[in-house]
């Protein structure tokens, strides 16, 4: 399959002369595919039960007739004013026990058992409408899952489908107490009706509480999910998407992902900076134009895995600024072409704008799209139509090897979460760590999740931060090189501390005996160079030390094969343990130039430039912003 | 009209034997305006329709005896009790959803129909008693509206009255639906009713949504305050006044000032400078003990503008420390003084302190007077006993005459704090910046609202963040030098983007292609010298550029004449546009030494030295928090 | 008394075949006393009359069998999910208006009628059952009251009780009106049951108002306690103990303490610097692993005052890593063994460790305790041991003496809370400010109530920041050498500011005529060095100035016997202070190497090295965390 481009598009949101236009000059900037209706709910079913689909037809016809294939998306994120008349409780409500409005979107909660039969139904009566329709090549169920932090809803029908769930995982309530401790403090419950949500206590709930809280919220993104899924599987043979927005962790995305076809995520590197990540001044300075140079690629590899046989998508590629982070700075010239070309050589089957054309109203007037709202081209047009240009000269899609895994596992985030212990920790942010440290020695690294049971293919395995170790993964890093760790397998899945205490590996005498977390200015130093911050472990065992602080204690002990981290190492530390097992896993890496990334696809090796300033690669010049490759 | 002093004075809070002893003190002092009755409700209507008038007729002969025009305020600000029986929905709530309980002040509704019938009512029976009394030398209505966040309510009355409201605004639910953008996340309303006030939506509302909500509830403002109006109106002569309070901007200043006769402020410039103003640390140590340099004299032109007539005055002098702001320093000596002269440089009436005698008990206790609370002469008291003496041997009260303008428009204001696109940016920061660039070269200004017509008077008129320019503003600019922008005239009045797209001037070809917006320390250089930051616009067309970025960016694009300023410049850079623009328009200018102020009257021009050091200028040295003039 | 060591056990954490075995092991470490019970309402009312005492019993007796004595707990601050069906309304409720659910600990409200009675009824029972038994050799009732902010709750409940404590304490609503000064806003009541809780007023309520809300509240603390006090008074003779936390002062522990028998409190000196103190990074750098050098000491002194007879306890000792601060350091080698001794240098009976083995689950599973979860000895079980054999050579429990008093008084940290004036500013933080200059120079300080009435026995006595000063402390001042202020006597006990105003002190001619606040970074110079900061008052009078600013501003006016300190001095001025005044009083002062403390009993003096590098006394070195103890 050629990789491809393709754009958002709201049809509704344009006088219907403007379509064909706009249809020919998204051909003629190399664009195939366009996504359509799932914002468009109160266009499609305008009042209860009165449907309008001739826009909907002229729309999809027009841009048909033009030679894009659509992507149809279900509108169930944006529910229209009048299913509040049906449904006054479907609102999700906060942790401040508010509801959350009708007013923008995502406003429906989950677990309301009335707006998943609707969501279902609006489902259905598209597919019956399009589903055998040869232009509608892909559907898209709902949009941004969790967008907002609207996965934790704290709503009555929350509370009483937990409880409900609860009845079913743990069959008794005496079952339940044992598993959640809640002898601590007089917590035991009598009954499963007795149990509320896990918000507005006087400090902070069992953790175990919470965690079952996180699990069944997860749960309840599936069974709302499922219900489209199987209206447009009985409707319609396309392959079914959905678009995840980059760290939103509340759900698991895998869940997901095995129930449709394709994953794709939104992908805003610029917002992403300013907004969701854990950086120094700095560093945020650096790449205010570009974004960081490996939270893209994080997630391209992220949802690599979690599509189905690894077929994924950029749905929504920022174009130009933005208008929702704190601040919102315009792309370095080239970045557009670098941020679609990324995601290409990790493996993507389409790139998407978004989107189309700049509204010139309401709440994204100011995010910018491929044209401006007065249709003259915006700089991302051209830069897009130049990497529609390149691909036609390129192989095919290509999901590349990569020599090195990294697990990643939601529920780890939810137990982090839980159970942060230390200010302004997260899984993800552990995890983001190890994955910039095998990128700065030019790694390209498969991501999976802690469900694998092979991992022959790999030389070196990193499983940092992983609540709880299934015991097929221990088994399958036997067959490699691994790391494990920091805080990996301490604890059970009820969040609570096993004994034997962790990590608990066959053939590695490591025990973690004490755990501390450190203010974010502390650090302690290793022996040969480099620090280690934030979390600190005490390891205890017969395996032998293979990096230490100037103390003495160790940092990482294991026999090169199987090793256990006990600390949340500085990046000049990383880079030593990584170069270390590297070498113990026979994989070659080099100290890349600041800010340039490198990935190999099957054929070729590509070079991404994050950096502001010229850069060189094996005597290659690369200029700022810019993306080289060659073949391998 | 001979500038004259003031003072508040609370009668109810002392015991009745020493009213003489301090209207004879005040009048000792130099003083010849006293207000009262502002908090008074309580003690005039201590039950429900029952009236007790008897202290405040004595307070009032007392007061007059002693020599003193009184100014008596409508105690609406501070409903008793008892009100809370009659009405118990007429608190205000807050954003979160809780009612604004009783306890303080300023906890009513604007939108309450039986609160605003009972505000009419009680300043009708105070008309009736006093509307025809010599003595009343004027009416104070309300007090400070908007206070303590205290006009954006989300009380039910609020939401029957926005949606009423909109009705009468859009007629037709689709003329809103299409002025809002509804279509864009399917938030379209079929009915008037399905309505609901913008907060607690899962994120933001619909911006034309909130903008609406805004410009209702400043209407509300002005609904509530026209029935006071038209109560007084009808039985009293005497001027009509508001005292505003400083930086509160959600409503609009000018819709209440075109209603009443003088406009007046409550300047606190300590507070402010701790609680109300963006500034680096040093410019706030440099200033602790004096006030920002700018802030006062900004609200002067401001109230000028304001008042009828140009008539204005100071209703609220800080005279020591005050209570309210994180923390409260002294004024250096002098700065009493300072303040009072500037507050008349800028044309005011009367400058009146708050307040007479420090409170030794409730809310601002630790509130300095010009009297301590045991009687003894606080530092105030020395300061404004020598104002009385000054401004007896100097000219009558003079508006001046300035040879530059200032726009400013309270939409403007809303439509930032709607769509800031950047943290921490707001209409009013841009405005003071500007606003001082003109003043440390020495200018004299008027601040005109953007309803003007009519600016041949003028050499040099500065609009920047205007968010929908007048036509007849457009037309009124090219009677000088103007300075459109940055981001002025790119919105419509429903904040949605033109096409085309702004600034969108008659004769001046410039784009406004993209905007970005930036994080706090993010600088781009200008060649010369300066930089910009905050915001920066990419500008596009034929006219000329005047500054620019080192990479070649346009920043100011124009003919002298016309020109539009693309960014957010910073102190060096906003210096050299207005000394280019200042010697385009003939305008002579002058670099002030750090921290001195000037402002020309018709006779004199004065100088204040806010610097905590000595300084000089043209030859005359000036002591830290002093202030001279000379004739012109 | 021998001083002794203590443990916090579970028995319903563990299978039952543990509890010998762990009792054998408490007392081979040392330990003779041993705390259960106070969490484990559920397990011995499982079900509303239910009553299972089985357990209970075989815990006793297995404890009691191996030597140990047993404190047992009243489990009132666990009340049991079914509680909450008996008294729906039962809930404290936060500052918002939000019920503080079940699903942790302390949510009940301290005025609900029904809980406060069943209450009663569970002290009851466990005192037939146990009140005349051996083998229990004191009580603890309820556990840490005022923990996670449960004193102020805004209860449906809480405003019932308030109106009727208001009604008993003004007896007419007039008295009420003046006391608190409602005029001023027209805040007057016409009746006791207008008066609502001063929570969501639009700004600040009356300070009168919610100083009486606190003042009620802390009261309602002892109206609670006293129902659990009197039901073990008729059952037993055991000693009466709360367990009072640290800097947790939104109720009278002086008012507990004289109900009761012992004082103990709960020393987390790791999480308290983390969580609770007003302290540099550098500061917190330096001790991260030890906790500050005076908190600790402090409360050891407020304790040895609450406790009749100044008998105390360290109730909770932490043993390692904590896990509700930020973040969760481990404590220096050494630190558990020095904390230990330092509280048996103030006086000590007990120091009982939290908790014997660390729990794996539930919401302290990562809080240290002297075991690991999987029974292996944590760091702290060696060096409790060692203390226990320590102890055993040392001689009994000794108060020892103090030449030093400090005056603490829990009405002048609400009376601050309530008017900080300044952000950031509390009653705690100067005082402790106080007590570490005083330290520094190595004495021995009494901590006192303010209703001392006999300061003989002292030679200097410091009251900083004290509301209002007693006549009888006045009187007793004039005993000793003393330094009264900052912001000390300066208001009525309705914070009000009298006239004459304060200090007012008899036979010191000194007036605070000004008071200013200052941001953090402000700092005026004294001449001879230091300066002040935060707080700064205008001091008039005849009175000689014994230190002041280079701008000569008295600091210190007085005549070396009564003085009153007219600002927050920093820590070179507080020194110089302190010895100026130990000099005039004919004490000695030591300067102490940084991080050095010093505490005598009566025989012996100990020296406590909070530092992290050795150091040294007298040519005693003492290493890092280590502490050293010598003859007197
Ligand atoms: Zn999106
Ligand atoms: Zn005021
Ligand atoms: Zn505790």
């Amino acid at each position: 399959m050629k990789r491809a481009l393709g754009v958002c598009y709201y049809p509704e949101h344009w006088p219907e002369e403007m379509w064909a236009q706009d249809a020919a000059r998204m051909v003629e900037t190399g664009i195939s595919w366009v996504r359509i209706g799932e914002f468009a709910w109160s266009r499609i079913e305008p009042a209860p039960g009165v449907f309008e689909f001739g826009w909907l037809d002229r729309a999809i016809a027009t841009l048909a007739d033009a030679g894009l294939k659509i992507i149809l998306g279900t509108p169930t994120c944006t529910p229209p004013r009048w299913m509040l008349e049906r449904f006054p409780d479907m609102l999700a409500v906060d942790p401040q026990g508010n509801p959350r409005k009708f007013g923008s979107r995502r406003h429906y909660c989950f677990s309301h058992d009335g707006y998943r039969a609707a969501s279902g139904e609006i489902a259905a009566r598209l597919g019956d409408r399009y589903g055998r329709d040869a232009r509608i090549h892909a559907w898209q169920i709902d949009n941004e899952y969790g967008c907002h932090d609207t996965i934790l809803s704290f709503s009555d029908a929350a509370r009483e489908a937990f409880r409900t769930w609860l009845a079913a995982r743990y069959q008794d309530i005496d079952a339940l107490n044992r598993a959640w401790g809640t002898v601590f403090w007089s917590m035991e419950y009598r009954h499963f009706g007795d149990i509320d949500l896990p918000n507005l206590t006087v400090t902070q709930p069992a953790p175990a509480h919470e965690l079952a809280f996180r699990r069944f919220s997860s749960d309840q993104v599936m069974r709302y999910h499922e219900v489209q899924v199987a209206a447009l599987r009985a409707r319609s043979d396309a392959p079914l998407i959905h678009n995840y927005m980059g760290r939103v962790l509340d759900f698991d995305h895998f869940d997901v992902g095995r129930s449709i076809d394709i994953a794709s995520w939104d992908s805003y590197p610029i917002g992403f900076l300013s907004d969701r990540l854990e950086a120094s001044e700095e560093h945020k300075a650096r790449y205010l134009h570009q974004g960081d140079p490996d939270m893209q690629a994080f997630h391209h590899d992220l949802y690599r895995a979690v599509g189905r046989e690894g077929r994924w998508w950029v749905m929504e590629q920022q174009p130009g600024p933005v208008n929702w982070a704190p601040h919102n700075p315009a792309p370095l010239p080239g970045m557009v072409r670098l941020w679609s070309w990324e995601a290409f050589a990790h493996g993507a089957e389409v790139v998407s704008y978004f989107r189309w054309r700049q509204a010139p109203f309401a709440q994204e007037q100011m995010h910018a799209g491929l044209l401006r709202p007065d249709d003259v081209a915006a700089p991302g047009l051209t830069e897009a139509a130049q990497v529609g240009r390149e691909i036609a000269e390129m192989p095919e899609v290509s999901r590349g090897t990569a020599p090195i895994a990294l697990i990643f596992d939601y529920p780890s985030e939810w137990t982090w979460a839980t159970l942060p212990q230390g200010a302004g920790f997260s899984y993800f942010r552990l995890m983001l760590d190890a994955y910039r440290a095998l990128r700065r020695r030019g790694l390209s690294i498969d991501i999976v999740p802690s469900s694998v049971s092979d991992l022959a293919g790999y030389k070196l395995v990193l499983a940092p931060g992983l609540a709880k170790m299934p015991t097929a993964l221990t088994t399958a890093l036997t067959q490699t090189v691994a790391l494990v760790g920091p805080r990996s397998n301490l604890v059970t899945d009820e969040l609570s501390i096993p004994v034997p205490m962790g990590p608990d590996l066959p053939g590695l005498d490591v025990t973690v005996a004490r755990v501390e977390s450190l203010p974010p200015s502390a650090r302690r130093a290793a022996r040969g160079g480099g620090s280690v911050h934030h979390w600190v472990e005490t390891l205890e065992g017969g395996a032998p030390t293979l990096f230490e602080t100037v103390d003495g204690a160790p940092v990482v002990m294991g026999n090169d094969k199987l090793n256990y981290l006990g600390a949340w190492p500085d990046a000049a530390l990383w880079d030593r343990i990584i170069v270390h097992l590297a070498e113990a896993a026979g994989v070659t890496t080099c100290a890349l130039p600041d800010g340039l990334r490198l990935r190999d696809t099957e054929t070729h090796r590509f070079a991404f430039n994050y950096g502001p300033e010229d850069t060189d690669i094996d005597g290659r010049k690369i200029a700022a912003a810019d993306v080289a490759w060659w073949p391998l």
